[in-house]
């Protein structure tokens, strides 16, 4: 079972310029056969799957320490076409048919992520590799990852939206991580040494000015562990130098402190949360009251407590 | 973000006689229209893209808490499953074609669930609403949880393995749980009374012998918080008398404690985890002490430490 | 727009021995890419998106009507798959997982029909070709009438449940009707004389026994006018003999008689339409009542007045 | 069965400036999962479907009724489509590809709707939930009516196109009617008082100035009956207040009068319904004067009898 | 079996500006329901699928060879597609979400085909008819054809680019001889004369300036033998007058000679075939020389030996 | 472009018991993720879209040269599929709906191979994996052989069929040889040791059988070249030691010889290729005759000349 954090793992830009278009783009990272509900799935299917665990203890806990921090990537991904999107399902401001790839993302959600790739198509099951053989299995998720990291590279390349950028900045070293967890996994367990396929693609991501704070930070050879109680064997795994820095891989702990997400402002031109929200909060207020709840409301988010919200909305319809 | 805690939401019963057809038909609550990968996915999406959470919070809240619940809802039918496959995939002893209805839980997986339906057709983004509008997501939340009773009802009718019967009894009981949660949100949001709606489909939960254990612990009227830290506002929204029962609905600060799992053993016969898996377990067995670990793996399973696993394995071959 | 008749188009039998698997492959005729929702919705959306239709009207009627026609076919299929699960949803009798090949059947339905072809894949809007070139359009009628005959031919070869024989015997003489018609509109058009190609598959109708008392009432001839004011120009198309059988074709200006629908009794095993059904006609009494309404129910159908549904449910249960 | 009658169910505007992007925004209306295809096959198989029919008669008649109207909605979105598109597809003026959302109305259609949805996402047999429990799928069609609803309203904002706003005008009184219809229904069975839940979305339908004209005729409180013959019993369920305006439902017990569609032109750059449709029209006529009818076309058009189809066709091209 | 040749069937123009909308398009008929995709893969599984072949030996040549033909025209497509689209892949180049209408082509290829319609929706094996009933099969591919047909035409109309038109105007005159070719093989075994369907859609190929040169050099008229040794029976097919210019059907005893593609440049920007693609070149060179290969590349390509791919690329770039 | 021999790859049994159930299950083989539709798409449209492929020669031949033996793959498993169905197609003996997995294979086919998986869904284009970027092509390349073995050895262990095992026997010697290809491939251009990953799944080929063989005669060191032209550079990459036998890998400069396929009975009862096939034998000697070709059909089938045919017939419906 899981247990939720109400943070991102990672700090993410306010809204500023809506970008339908590009948010339509940024959807083949939470949607496309090489996103992130396939990472997160594939791995969490894995490790329900997984016979014989104990004997294979270090990988086990491996592939489902790696599932969990995938459920914060969909998370990511979806702040950011969130982020995109805002602005753009104001009342009397929708965008005009021709300017926009996926219409859904206003008909069918109130400027909102749907679980879909770059086309408008749904994210399937068919998209998840669970086949039961360990070294088949691991061999799948680090060309997964391979597959994840080129289509981030080219996201990045194609928007250039704040939230795109940041997002893919921090998840290009993250997603780096994985990609060489497995492929250490896959060594330990043939011998062969995959090592040297890294960078794949062949682009270092220390190129790429929006993950430099991130490797600076380390986060490009941390193995976080995303329990505080299970998977106590990742380190039996994922050792040894990086394959580009030659830092020295590491295990911590605990996951990421992460940030809090931004409260991204009403859109009442398609009714999120209401064609007219302010009525829903007094409700809240007043259950909140009722349950002896603090009169505030008790969530921690990115533009708390000053107004920003308000500023944020006038920005953004500015 | 989440954290992982290597426990089931509820004991579940240790392979016996294999069913793969029944493990077939038991997919539609894994990836079914009405499965839990629709609840798990639905309250997941809804609550990234939840606008304005702060002023909405319980709201907020709430949504994001039971989709915490429901990951561990899609492990526990996985974990049906794969105990009904189990003994299926041994070597030399693979069910004949026309004995099973999903023919890819062995040639695809490895005696393993498939993110399918009980037609085998995979499931997919289409089956999430994330309309952003707080009212109509809610409806459809509590419209979802109708249909998804009504799936289990029917699977528990169809299905007699004991590891079916455990995990509708359990689902039932906490399915309903949401669909009060639910139900009790529009209430408070619209003043339309629901309750009188319950229970649906009209065959009360007492009735199923493998809900009664659950009901007697009061797990038909406790929500959990799946956070140490977050989603405090539950009880705002999560109050009042069972529709039922009539017993005081509560909100517990903590998740349940679960159990462990079973060690399912090895299925040769599809290579799970591998056509010679002690192999496997003398190389985690080295990585473990080349990395500092203890000798013995550190996972707790149901059958841990004294045989269990291979008297399983001899009872299921028998 | 369209009024509708409570009446199925031909006489349908009652349920007898249930046969979930036979049901399951009658799917086929319903939502496969031949199938019966195939025809009604290429041809509807045809007639809808039939341009310069006044220069064109007699294809236009043509196209129009039979899209009418092809309404009461789905009603047909869906009858016969009906009548055939009738019997395999009662209360504490549903089939074993491995006596049937759809179980969506029973878990998603209420022993009733889906939307789905014999592998329990949805039909989906891609087997709808509406190019708007008129002779384009009429060759791919034609041809999907031939699809259709072989579908139902097939079929008929397969499964023996009277219900299936029954339905098969009717749409066979009656597609038989528009691939007739539709060649006719070729022909018409080119000069070709598709005439020639009958009967494809070479089988000629009469051949079935469940064909026999259709086409001793000239069923295989008619093209009945489905609307009491338009359509009036089917003449223009439909005429000539028969390739078959050398009778002259006729336009009848008003639809069949039809027969009243059994009244299929409730399976409460798939709470359909209950759990405790009585209570529903307990509710609908009281409503009728309260309405000014008749205190018997005003609908017509087949096992009307004398108790003739508790005789099935009792010979169905048997 | 159905008759078919060739008349729309209201007025819908001529043809005036293309809009193809607009045009596949408004396909979400026809074959999204909220769309006309969804309203019309879940009520037409859930009528197939119903067991035990005569014992909960009003219900039955309520759903077999609406789903005859829907009928008249899918072609009421295909005529706006088809308006939109027209002028679109005129010989050498295709529009170019960067113009355009969906690239098939012109390469697969004849400037025609396509059976999908805003994504060009094909609708699907998937979206029909008929479970045979009648309040499960009463409180479906009612949450089904609610996304339908909320998706007109957002069309209505995205599109300007004076067809997709008559069309959204119109459908969101009709489909409001068939909000409460269900509401009502669920009502009666369970207690329930749901017409607390309207309007939802919270915007009400005489905002919205293309539904005042509707609304001052009383469509929002009418049921039509769809049957000369049957369906009898809907005053039953459809009576009392409605929750928006206090007016008393009523049911009509005939249908509505509507309209003649347009005579759209041909678009001869996509061959519809030919590259010469002159051709057309004068085998049509031959055809028409051997069977002994009349030389004019006997079909009603909106555009008839004075030049009105060569007028717009110039309007249009000009 | 196949043996395969590194060349077109037909010249095809080099990269100039580049289009990825009108390459969007033209991706309808790569992976369309009547894209090449469809026609290659319908004649070979019914080819393979073929009964009693020995018996119909000139009808199974007919579809095997056709088969043959069409692996070169999806071969086509795809060139014209990835020529549309080089220039648009290139470093700090790639173009703006909004100037897409499918960002897969950036994202999960490297400017290169995908299979997929021009709506993004992959090609599927639905899409296939080999029902085994050798007069239903040759009809559905005369209907194919025809389908095909109108889609080349509209595609034409619809996108300018020179290796769009180059494209159409081949495959306009090479289809129309497998349409005519399988209303031959209908024609032998009905009777039926469908050469009076010709052509269809009604606007003949000669009226398309880039089908001119085909049709000068007779290929409009040739059936040619796609294999050294096999399906010597064509003649007794495909024979007798062209149905649009009287020309005698011929045909041709081995393939055409075609002509080299273009070695089309590397698009950096999409890491097509690498970011860095030198150091690919370099190790291929390294590679040659250990196996005792020529110094130069032994493959043909149409910009072969003179810096005409620098070149090029410049002028794309430029 | 291709040219097509009217051989297969390998020997194949004659129709023995039909398998209708077995037939499905090697479905997965065709249309599934690791199927060979997938294996031949994903190299066929990898080589298409090759960039630079002058300077990267030796990988291109490989693509190339491979995609073109896998058509020989995907002719295979329809061959065995065909061959299992046999005898289950016959007039008045078509199997009972509970005896078959897909119905479809007698209802939508002509006991014939469909373009789907083991579940019944159709391969789609999703599939297929062509980012352009050659070391994450080829390390799917590695990865997508390795699910192809390890869904070849299941098959093997589920279906006891002579046909599907001689086939699952001849393709794994094959995809073993494709599986070391594309990681020598990968080898030279990054310099990891894949070797050492083999076999994966980690059961020797050598263990199986109906592997032995193909073994015994080299085929699971040599690559043939299947072009009497082109693809001259395969020896660049494909060279070193096998790395499971150590023997030489080594380049065959033409195709294998080949067997040819047996003329597979007429199957009346599903009309293939007609209800009456002597029919369209007699039509097919008159055109034969008036084309001037030989009395007797030129093709070359395993059982031609001597009755085999009918014996064979004799000896599955005995």
């Amino acid at each position: 079972m899981i247990l939720r954090v109400d943070r991102l793992q990672t700090e993410m830009p306010p809204p500023s310029d809506p970008d339908p278009a590009g948010a339509a783009v940024v959807q083949e990272l939470l949607g496309g056969k090489f996103g992130e509900m396939s990472t997160f799935m594939n791995y969490t299917f894995q490790s329900f799957n997984f016979r014989a665990r104990q004997g294979a203890r270090p990988f086990f806990d491996l592939v489902s320490n790696i599932a969990a921090e995938e459920f914060g990537h969909i998370e990511l991904v979806s702040t950011a076409i969130n982020t995109m999107l805002t602005g753009a399902g104001e009342r009397n401001s929708l965008p005009d048919p021709e300017d926009v790839l996926n219409p859904q993302h206003f008909i069918a959600g109130g400027a909102g992520t749907l679980v879909q790739d770059s086309n408008g198509k749904p994210w399937n099951g068919d998209y998840v590799t669970s086949t039961g053989d360990l070294v088949e299995d691991l061999t799948h998720n680090f060309f997964l990852e391979t597959g994840a990291r080129n289509n981030k590279l080219k996201v990045y390349e194609m928007v250039d939206h704040p939230a795109a950028r940041a997002l893919t900045g921090y998840l290009l070293v993250r997603g780096g991580v994985h990609q060489v967890a497995y492929a250490r996994a896959v060594e330990n367990l043939t011998g062969a040494d995959l090592m040297k396929m890294f960078p794949s693609p062949r682009i270092p991501t220390d190129k790429i000015p929006e993950c430099g704070p991130h490797i600076e930070k380390g986060e490009h050879k941390k193995l976080y562990r995303f329990s505080r109680s299970d998977y106590l064997e990742l380190a039996a795994v994922f050792s040894g130098p990086h394959p580009e820095t030659g830092d020295e891989l590491e295990v911590v702990d605990e996951p990421p402190v992460g940030a809090p997400a931004f409260d991204l402002p009403a859109q009442e031109g398609v009714f999120a949360p209401d064609y007219a929200p302010a009525e829903i909060a007094e409700i809240a207020e007043r259950l909140r009251k009722q349950a002896g709840l603090p009169d505030e409301p008790t969530g921690v988010v990115a533009n708390d407590g000053n107004g920003v919200v308000d500023k944020l909305k006038n920005a953004v319809s500015a």
